[in-house]
């Protein structure tokens, strides 16, 4: 075993690059923090790691609590010890992303003259955060990923990793995702955008200045994103029309200001949960560069081109109750990929639970990640 | 012809009762006022009334251009001489719903003590409404309706009129509704609502008194409202992820402020627009009386118990990519009304442009509505 100081978990890990980042944009980060968790060893050969991407608003507690919450990791049903993603197995590995702010540079960091980026922060691409990633797993010694995977925004970056750094991947499993942000995901994202402006607290970014927190914008946006991680049919199951307290008996004490449905508590209760964990400006720069993400944009529209030649083993998942990132947006990239002459299987799973079901139980999309994974080790040669 | 005076047409029409207007809750409103238009004219047998009920950000002006904004009536494809509802045999009816902003009682009607209702203004439901139209339809002197229809809300107080008062109407059109808000409508309503209490010229519901307006958050309302109206093809037609000024040649110019995508300035647009013409404590009010809607709530839960022995004929229209009272919702209401043996039709129009098609250009529709008209019609000896 030749496992790196570095690579060891600790509780909280994290790498800085003195020597300057060019972003998408042209523009030079001084500085590039990249903070990280990992799980499970490197092996000898440094042949199985596991990139594990996260969404918008995930970090790198993938499989142990969150240092804040106190709540379990996002995908501790996923990756742990004889789980699809096997620690005992794999070396996972999870950044948070850049534009982050659990530690990787981004809106709330530091600018080298001592002040902090907020507003000023530049525009970075999912392909940033990407490249990002390029600069840990370079210091990690891992010449090569076994698999990169995510879910969402994660899935983007999945995507992206193959697709900028084909050699670099033998296996990508992007997950509830898609090749672009779609009008409708745009349009999302720009109500939440426009809460947080509308928030005075916000004071124009710079609320860091005075500690204030745009907290009411904030849980706004949040909330409204919210629904859109769920179905029509899971909200229904969740809560129906279910009251907190009997209006029909006493219609003259219902208040337009009270929660009177269970779900507006949850909604309120995701929205203030959310503000406490959060950096409003890191959430308009990394919505920002979902929006950006169109991998076909540098290839006239053809998103084949971006695959083509490609040896990476592709698993792309969906779910048929996500109306975010709907099985029609995988169906494109499996048709891009079977055009570029890839090597891609293609799975839709059956769930009422929306998109936020590549979060929760689904023991059959667990299954399709452990045969996928596993055939793939096989292929590999990994032990 | 017999058309009582305050039933021709001029420019800005209202009723006033000073009886005392007692709401579902008990709470008595000591005067309710009901501002309402009319187009064509009644006959002499006071038998062609056909009441429009307007959705939740409409109001009376279905055939006419707006007072304040100067756009076209919102059902003027819909309500004319030789239109579906042809104003040269029926005569029209709209008014704007109790707790509007276009004349009738509402927040920002003064209370008796001089003041102005706000947020004291009680809390009402679709009934109220329907009740507060009855008021006006006694007052017009029509003893029956030959017909109600409305879309969304409107589609609501269309059922909600057949429920409560079968003997008055003769058909009922219900277009793009359901008989109960979901958890999923009553979450984005409750998103709506958060938005403009976060705003702090909301000022808790009294910015009447300063004379502030809380424009960004029910701008934010509006957005994420308007959203769900459209539906995903729709946006992806109308703008896709078409940018106002070429990001690709200039990256580094990005700003996270700007509108970048098209749909973003569509957006931004359609919520400035709003805050011009519609009162922020209305929205709160009536988002409420749509959650609050559930016909079969005062029947145990069985909505057929609500229309049983009904002479009313139905005519239900859902469209096929409206995902926010999607057919589902009518198929619900249909079956209900086969269980109580009334007379129901059920038609799903094609349409790729989501829950706003029933104000759109939508000829499968229009010949929907004349069809069951005009059956209607011979069936009621209108000449």
């Amino acid at each position: 075993m030749d496992v790196p100081e570095h690579a060891r978990p600790t509780v909280h890990q994290a790498v800085r690059f003195s020597d300057g980042f060019t972003l998408e944009s042209g523009v030079v980060l001084p500085e590039l923090e990249v903070a990280y968790r990992t799980y499970g060893q490197l092996n000898s050969s440094s042949s199985n790691a596991v990139l594990v991407c996260h969404a918008l608003t995930g970090d790198q507690y993938v499989a142990e609590p969150h240092p804040m919450t106190g709540k379990p990791g996002w995908w501790e049903r996923v990756v742990g010890p004889g789980l699809p993603i096997d620690t005992e197995r794999y070396f996972v590995i999870c950044a948070n992303v850049l534009g982050g702010c659990m530690g990787s540079t981004g809106p709330r960091s530091a600018k080298a003259d001592g002040g902090v980026w907020g507003t000023d922060f530049p525009t970075i691409t999912i392909r940033d955060m990407v490249r990002a990633q390029r600069r840990l797993i370079e210091h990690l010694g891992i010449a090569r990923l076994f698999a990169v995977i995510g879910g969402s925004m994660g899935g983007m970056q999945a995507l992206e990793w193959a697709a900028s750094f084909p050699e670099l991947v033998f296996a990508a499993i992007p997950v509830a995702t898609a090749s672009f942000h779609s009008a409708q995901n745009i349009a999302f994202n720009e109500v939440g955008r426009q809460a947080i402006f509308a928030d005075p607290d916000w004071e124009g970014g710079s609320y860091w200045r005075s500690g204030k927190v745009p907290s009411r914008g904030l849980a706004v946006a949040r909330m409204a994103a919210h629904i859109t991680y769920l179905s029509e049919q899971a909200l229904t199951r969740k809560f129906g029309r279910r009251v907190r307290s009997p209006v029909q008996d006493n219609p003259s004490a219902i208040s337009l200001f009270g929660d009177i449905f269970e779900v507006e508590s949850y909604l309120r209760h995701q929205g203030s949960a959310f503000v406490n964990r959060f950096d409003a400006n890191s959430y308009l720069s990394i919505t920002r560069a979902m929006d950006l993400f169109d991998i076909s944009a540098d290839h006239d529209g053809d998103l084949s081109a971006a695959f083509r030649g490609t040896t990476t083993r592709f698993c792309l998942v969906s779910f048929d109750s996500d109306w975010l990132f709907p099985t029609a947006q995988s169906r494109i990239v499996a048709r891009a990929l079977n055009r570029a002459g890839a090597n891609v299987s293609f799975v839709e799973i059956k769930s009422d639970k929306g998109h936020d079901a590549f979060l929760l139980d689904e023991p059959d999309f667990h299954r399709t990640l452990l045969g996928f994974l596993s055939g793939c080790a096989e292929h590999a040669g990994l032990a």
